[in-house]
Parts: structure tokens; C-alpha cells; sequence
């Protein structure tokens, strides 16, 4: 591991390599199309693990993250966000060189396609499954109807299907609730899909959430699968049941400043601009920030529930830990925290550090290219 | 305003100018130092917005926001965070070239600057008046007694006086409350004084928080303050009551990429990358994360309550809208919104752009220098 003297994001390549490996073997099984969301990651390094077991489509969050892995060969992407008509420029130069895939919510925004693409472009129409943040109702049968229709009538957009983010399942707390939302929302997408099947060719039904992904085996009439955070996971699907503690793959490194052994806490160098402040409901009914680890040079330790990440604030988090760790660390150690929310933190971080001490991109860094 | 197509962060210069000369002429009332904390800002910038008006001494909460700084002509700089003794590189590096003030909160500290430091530095001893995050308790005057020997012990290390950041007035909601926190800080200081001055040729007083220097008037006894989150303010500094909604200097300018008529949201871009995840309480007893504004040429519209960010993900935010708003309103318009707390979106921006269209740089941006 390399000297760290600042907050710094470990990465374990091994197991991560793992966790795509893993997910790429269930799309087979399953006979799926694997897009991974590489929101998660944002990296171009961490991409070419996927390419290198033949993963070539992507899903990203934002245009500008389509054009970095564009501009790093990546050539057939979903941007899985409703398309943002103010970015026109860019969707054009996109559609230019790549397989540019977008998600439609209105016809409106397909007028404004219509009048403006350059290039043709694939769409899929977002479908509510019951996570109530974008997309069409399942019950706005009208509504799909008129918006399928609207897009079949311009030839520079291809309809693809019917794609749903189902984002309720980051609610549940048992395999019960997860496998519940898994099927019902496929349920709905084939319902759709049969009620349009004679006026298309062909429609593709496209699903992606790491707690289905990851907890569902029987994936049975869709056609591709798009989760991001298992690439790295966290705490946060450690509370869902998504992952194993030992399928967590990045953890925060950070300077221990200051020593509270009157409260059984300590102060680290490390806070909510580096975690970011999601946060999880700790057992005795509040929240708290991360889980505390010990580190090594293979990795980290195994969690113990009653050392955690107890407040953040701007660049400090206070940890409480066990009376013990008091004779174990002092100021100037270097302290491991497994992070709430993943893509989050990587996202605030913007670079990685692989256990080898190798330095990977991360799309909001400067070191890619 | 420039042309938006991505979620930007507004800074209306006037306003923050006037926040500027109002905590400044505070401090030139009460004859004490004005020391305005930068790590809400972040910029060269706003930077020099203080510097016309005399300012000359900062606080920054990293050695590397330090260096920043000191790159760009600031010579008077204190870290108001625990020393990192693993950043003592940079730590001399800084102490070589300006006016370094570190915050010192343990004897070990003390140990590893002695037998490191190449150049002087001011040190101030940390008192936690009541936050409980960092700093010498008030009532471990054992402590503090060992932490000011050890200090003026060493030559190299110039002993400051005290300084407490009382943190805990961010939870208050009434004047009384904040003024109660204020007048008790001080007091403590003031004591720590008495006691010390005897051995010690000069002892000064540092404090500093928004919540009380905003709303207190006499800082008796006070040697400097240190606010910082004044320059912008924001939601969350309206709820303690801090500043009026027409002192808010920063908005963010999001895209509409989504309507939801059916239960009166709509979806835009921007998200918690953008916006940090930090939270206020709503009157319904939940949380939100920014109200809604219309936007203008000359700057934003007053707050409506009803109208408010109700979620945040990655990169969408659910906003609650009112009925009316549905037919001012279309996809492809830009919304604003006052973000909870100004220091992490600024910082998760790492960009402004003035009402008038200017780019002002960020610390974490590329475009300063």
C-alpha cells in the first residue's frame, strides 16, 4: 500500500475483479445482455476489467460521462437518465461516432429530437415500476401508448423497448422484498411488451439494481441487465442483503488527528466532501456514516458494529470506537472506513488507489486519458 | 445570465459582496480581527473580494486548501483543523514561505513539529466550548496546563492563544439559543486566559462560527472571529435564523428534464454529485434538500415553502412543485434552487458562474491559478 497522508480511496482490485466476474457469469446464465452502469466507478482503468471479459455496452448517468468513455473507446452506451434537451450539442456529437441510447419520458422531448438530431439514435421509453422517481406510469397505458407512437414516426430514432430502474428495492431489508419488486416489475414490462409486439419488430426489455441484480437468479424474459454499485458495493448493500462484507471492495483510508478517549471516539481527516453524507440507521435508531476497519497490506479487516462513523462535517468524522483501540492507534495512524454509499464516495474522491498502490482515473479527476 | 444546459452553481455578486462588508464592518466595530474562514468559498476569487476590503489573514480547513491560498498571494494563513503530522512536508513547505497557524490539540503533536518543523509556526490550542468534535474539553485543565508547557517549550513553535469553533450553535433555532452558546464560549476562553497569562507574553482570543457572529453583536474580549459560511449563507443557516433569505448568494441553476403533473413534481438535473446529500427538517417532519426559485436575469425569486427538493439521487432531483407551476413551466427550462449548505455544494461544483455570467474559480476546479 502506498504512504497515504490525506484521505484516499482503496481499492481492492481482486475482489472487485470478483464482483464483475460474478455478475457477468449470472447475465450468461441467463442468457442477458450485461450493461453495467459505470456511474459507480467512473473509471476508465476499472472499465477495461469489464472489457476485458467482453462486456462492449455501457450504461452511464450524464452525457458528459457518456463522452469520457466515449473518448476512451467505448462505443455503444445507454444514458440512463431522462434525455436533457438543453444538451443537444453534445447528443448530436455523441450520435456522430458512438451507439448513443437514450431514455425517453415525453413526447415533447421527442419533438425536440425530431427537429434537432443529427444523427440517429436509439431510444428507450423509462417505465415506472413503482419507484416513483422518472418514467411512465405502468398504469399510463394512454400515455405510453401516444409517446411509443410518437417516436415509431421519426426515422432518426429507433425504439429499442421498455427500460425501468427499479430503485424501491434500495428500501428493502429481506431477499422476500427484493425477489417481490424483481418480478413484478419484469411482470410489468412484459405486459407491455405484449400489448406493443404487433406494431414493433422488436422490442427489448432492459432492468437494472444492484439489490435485484445481485439477489434475483431467474431474469426470464428480460433482455439486458444494468447494475452499477456491485462493482464496488458498500454498506448501504450490506444493509439491503445485496453482498457478503467480504464482496466490499473500496474503503476510505484516513489520518487519525485527534484522540477521545474520555468518549471512546476518535477524529480522522476524512469527511462529508470525501464520504459524501449518505447515510444508514444504525441499531440504537440513528444514522451513522461508515463502518470503521483496521488496515493491512492485503486489505482490510472485518467489520465490528460498534465501531462506525458517528458524524461527518466538512472535512472531519468523528469515529466511535472500542476502549481497546485506544492502546492500538494513536495520532497519525491510518484508519480504514468501508463507505455508505459507493458511488457517492467515489464520485467525491474522483481517483482510486488499487492496494498495490497503483493510481486509477476516475472521470471528475484529472489523471484519465 | 450565460446560457445553461448543465446544473450550475449561480453566485450573485452583490450579495455576496454585502455579506462580505457587513461581517466586516462587525468586526471593525468591535475592534477585533476579522480572520474569515475560506473553505465555504474556496476561490481566488471571492477571495479578493475580502482582500479589497483590507482583509489580509484567512482560515482554511486543509494544509492543501492552505496551499492553494498561498499560492495565490495569501501570507497569513490558519488551518483550523487538528495537525496532520503525516503532511509535514507540506506543513514546512507553507511555514517556509508564509505566516503558518496551526490548531494543537495534543502533546504527541507537539513532539513530532518539534522535532520536524524547519521553519516557525503560530500555534493555537484548541478548546471545545461544547461541540464535542475536536479540541482540549474546557474542563481538563490538566490537559490544557501540559498541551501550553510542552508549546512554549519549543522555540520553533510560537504559542497563539485559544481558539474554539463553536459548532453546536448550528443546532440552535432562536436567537436566545445562539446568543447563550456565544456569550458562554467566550466566557470559557476568557477564563483559560486569565489563568495563563501570567507565564505567557500575549494570549489571544479566537472564535468563529456563522450562527454567532451573524447575530451577536459584542464580541468583548475577542481577539478575532473567523465565520465563514456568511459569504453565501444558505437554507440551512435561514432555519437557526442566522441571515434573511435576501442575504442567500448562491443558487443553483438545474435543468427540468421530467413532469410529473399527477403528483406535482417534476425531475431535474442535478443531484446529490451536485448538491452534497446534506438535509434540513421540513415542517411535515421529513427532510428536503434545497427550496425551490424561479429564475431572472437579475437573480432568483423569493422562497415559496411549498415548493422544495424532496429527494436526491445520483443525479436527479425530485423536486415538489405546486399545481400552478405546471403551466410556467416545461422540459427543457432551468429552475433554481438554494441549496441546504453552501460549503458542500460549492465544493461539490468546484465552479461559479455570476449572475453576469462570469466563471470564478474553485479550489477543487481547474480554473484558477
Amino acid at each position: 500500500m502506498k504512504k497515504i497522508s490525506e484521505p484516499t480511496l482503496l481499492l481492492d482490485q481482486k475482489r472487485c475483479i470478483a464482483n464483475i466476474r460474478k455478475m457477468s457469469a449470472k447475465a450468461d446464465r441467463n442468457k442477458v445482455m450485461f450493461r453495467p452502469h459505470f456511474k459507480t466507478h467512473q473509471s476508465v482503468a476499472v472499465g477495461n476489467w469489464f472489457r476485458d471479459l467482453g462486456v462492449c455496452a455501457i450504461t452511464v448517468s450524464s452525457l458528459r460521462m457518456a463522452e469520457y468513455f466515449a473518448n476512451n473507446g467505448w462505443r455503444d452506451i445507454t444514458v440512463a437518465f431522462p434525455v436533457n434537451v438543453l444538451e443537444m450539442e453534445r447528443i448530436n456529437r455523441l450520435a456522430g461516432k458512438i451507439n448513443l441510447n437514450l431514455l425517453i419520458v415525453s413526447v415533447e422531448t421527442v419533438n425536440v429530437l425530431q427537429k434537432h438530431l443529427q444523427s440517429p439514435v436509439n431510444a428507450w421509453v423509462k417505465i415506472d415500476t413503482g419507484y416513483q422517481r422518472t418514467g411512465m406510469r405502468v398504469s399510463d397505458k394512454e400515455g405510453i401508448g401516444q409517446l411509443v407512437e410518437a417516436i415509431l414516426q421519426v426515422p432518426m430514432i429507433r425504439f429499442s423497448g421498455f427500460l425501468t430502474h427499479a430503485g424501491h428495492s434500495y428500501k428493502a431489508r429481506t431477499m422476500a422484498e427484493v425477489h417481490a419488486i424483481h418480478y413484478e416489475s419484469i411482470e410489468f414490462l412484459q405486459r407491455l411488451k405484449k400489448e406493443y409486439m404487433t406494431s414493433c419488430s422488436e422490442i427489448l426489455l432492459s432492468v437494472g439494481d444492484t439489490p435485484t441484480c445481485s439477489l434475483a437468479e431467474d431474469f426470464s424474459g428480460v433482455d439486458e441487465i444494468r447494475p452499477g454499485n456491485f462493482v464496488f458495493y458498500d454498506v448501504a448493500q450490506l444493509q439491503i442483503g445485496s453482498c457478503l462484507e467480504e464482496e466490499i471492495a473500496v474503503a476510505m483510508a484516513c489520518p487519525i488527528v485527534a484522540m477521545h478517549p474520555e468518549r471512546n471516539e476518535m477524529i480522522i481527516y476524512g469527511g462529508s466532501v470525501h464520504f459524501s453524507k449518505d447515510a444508514c440507521d444504525y441499531v440504537d435508531g440513528g444514522n451513522f456514516y461508515g463502518y470503521v476497519v483496521d488496515l493491512g497490506d492485503k486489505g482490510w479487516s472485518a467489520i465490528d458494529t460498534r465501531r462506525y462513523v458517528k458524524t461527518l462535517s466538512q472535512e472531519h468524522g468523528v469515529l466511535r470506537m472500542l476502549t481497546e483501540d485506544f492502546s492500538r492507534y494513536r495520532t497519525g495512524d491510518v484508519i480504514g472506513i468501508l463507505p455508505i454509499h459507493s458511488c457517492l464516495t467515489a464520485n467525491a474522491m474522483a481517483s482510486y488507489s488499487t492496494l498495490e498502490g497503483e493510481q486509477l482515473d476516475h472521470c471528475w479527476g484529472q489523471s484519465a486519458q
